[in-house]
């Protein structure tokens, strides 16, 4: 951070924080009232769901703490928190251990803490009405209905359950489709040899002996997923069919969700993951199953990423308004602080 | 045992020991050499890439102590050894460690040692040449040609990198049917109530709090199949796609491997494994994708389980041929001693 927002800092003593925690990490971001990222911290998992709650307490505060001393603040400076977690359902369920240790921890700030879905979508879509879709790891629908208010999900059910659309299964489909070049089932592709290569043998005969050690994490697996998006770049025929197959699953979702709201005519969706930006022929799968459910759907690249979801939620907490200059002054300074939060633009 | 095999056994002193050794579970049968079953035992795992050598070993000692006890005889009077084991290869790579122990347990013995798929093919079609599908917790499939004696596999990939045909493939796309129908991404199916039944949860929308224990194993998950096969049974549009789905993919796999051995005209196909039995979308979709290939094959049911391929394969150590009357009383009292050993007729 440079010095001038230093000296911005010491002037306006009101700070934000925004949290996005999930199974894996928990992100946080000190922010100004104006919208100025003044520092950033990341720590473990904070998914409420599959946490203990010392666990959970644990990464909040060490994210907190990162963020508040690259920022050179103390804690009775933050008066604002918003906190989206996995596993705090969309109507508050689950929230209530967290919303005590931030109130505990912030004594001066008022805290808001929702579901890790609510701030995605309130990130893509600052109205706060719409539908989102989110692949990373994993991969889920929510929506929100401007008319009623109502909420609804889908997809969402992990890898047993399905995760249709994520990085994940992206990477699961390449590998599969090169096994099957294997052995003749399907034509040769070229994901044998980058997946090879990417897995580090010289041959993809030799993947069994390394995707099946303990040390072969599911986020590492996912992280497959960008040698099906470089075979897919040059032109590969099973790369673009395992793209396009994971856009329209995850388009199906939002089909779904734009149903179950009975969203009529022209209703926002946005996205977020690093695959609709970096695969077009996931990206334009998705939009076409959405189309073919909804012709006017409104669909558009994400306004913020889900910690400006949580920003705008605490922000709203004060009383402040997500006016254009906060919303632009957010985005900038987001971009000088990505090499501390690698990934915050994305879940994958 | 009955009174009258104990008295047989006494008399006849040439016993073969059949082993099937897997990753989960080693068998092992007690053989006279007209094929009488005279005892069986059950142990830990005994695939030879998976299992550190001593553990290797002990399986092997304490499902052999155990078959040889209950059919009451002395180590000395094992003449042959067949034993199919996980990890070693078609080709005998990898087998050395169990065939050094295997002699040294058994010194007046003829020991023979493959991999679990050649017992699977031999059990299957005792000929010895044709292709076999197996489907169990995991799917894969072995051919060997009779012209060349070269021999093929397909499948066989695992949970990541493809078991395409399995009953955890199955299971798995069971619970994802029923969890998309939840969400109205698809139609209502009763694979939802059934599920959310097997798994001991009022509602399916409970079932991530189940499927994601620790103590939620591989075998267990597949176990599931068995609901997909009873919503199919009755009726239920879903559970016949998941399943017709699996066939297909496995009899691609077999169609694989006949190209691959470039068998012409009137090859023999089997299979081993619940499903082919339980399921006929399942077995007839297998049949369709495998004649779509290869419209001569001759498929039918396996002659004997696996361990039956064990034993060919050690009466064969001792110069004796397979004839009709072993068969005969091998699958005769192989029945007697099916409380003793679950699951011997199939992998699953």
């Amino acid at each position: 951070m440079g010095k001038a927002r230093h000296i911005q800092a010491k002037r306006n003593c009101v700070v934000v924080l925004a949290f996005d925690g999930g199974g894996t990490r928990t992100r946080c971001l000190a922010i100004t009232r104006s919208g100025c990222v003044l520092g950033a911290g990341v720590s473990g998992p904070s998914n409420v769901a599959q946490c203990a709650a010392r666990d959970l307490k644990r990464s909040l505060q060490a994210a907190a703490r990162m963020a508040l001393a690259e920022a050179g603040l103390a804690t009775d400076r933050v008066r604002a928190v918003g906190a989206g977690l996995a596993g705090v359902f969309p109507d508050g369920r689950n929230r209530e251990t967290a919303v005590l240790f931030l109130r505990s921890l912030f004594r001066r700030a008022r805290v808001q803490v929702v579901g890790d879905a609510v701030i995605a979508l309130r990130g893509a879509i600052p109205e706060g009405h719409g539908v989102v879709a989110l692949s990373g790891t994993g991969a889920s629908v929510f929506g929100v209905s401007r008319d009623s208010g109502a909420w609804a999900r889908a997809g969402g059910g992990g890898p047993i359950l399905g995760d249709d659309g994520s990085g994940y299964r992206v990477a699961l489909d390449g590998l599969r489709a090169a096994w099957r070049s294997l052995d003749g089932r399907d034509p040769p592709t070229s994901l044998a040899p980058r997946m090879a290569c990417a897995l580090g043998v010289s041959r993809f005969e030799e993947a069994p002996g390394l995707v099946y050690r303990k040390t072969m994490t599911r986020a590492r697996l996912a992280s497959l997923a960008r040698v099906v998006v470089e075979a897919a770049d040059g032109g590969d025929r099973a790369a673009l069919d395992v793209l396009r197959r994971a856009g329209l699953d995850l388009g199906h979702a939002a089909a779904a969700a734009i149903r179950a709201l009975r969203m009529r005519g022209r209703c926002i969706v946005s996205h977020h993951g690093a695959l609709f930006t970096a695969a077009p022929a996931f990206a334009d799968a998705f939009q076409d199953a959405v189309r073919a459910a909804c012709p006017e759907a409104c669909i558009r690249p994400p306004v913020l990423p889900p910690l400006g979801g949580a920003f705008l939620i605490g922000l709203e907490a004060l009383g402040d308004r997500p006016t254009e200059d906060r919303l632009d002054a957010f985005q900038k300074s987001l971009l000088g602080c990505s090499a501390v939060l690698p990934g915050a633009w994305s879940k994958g």
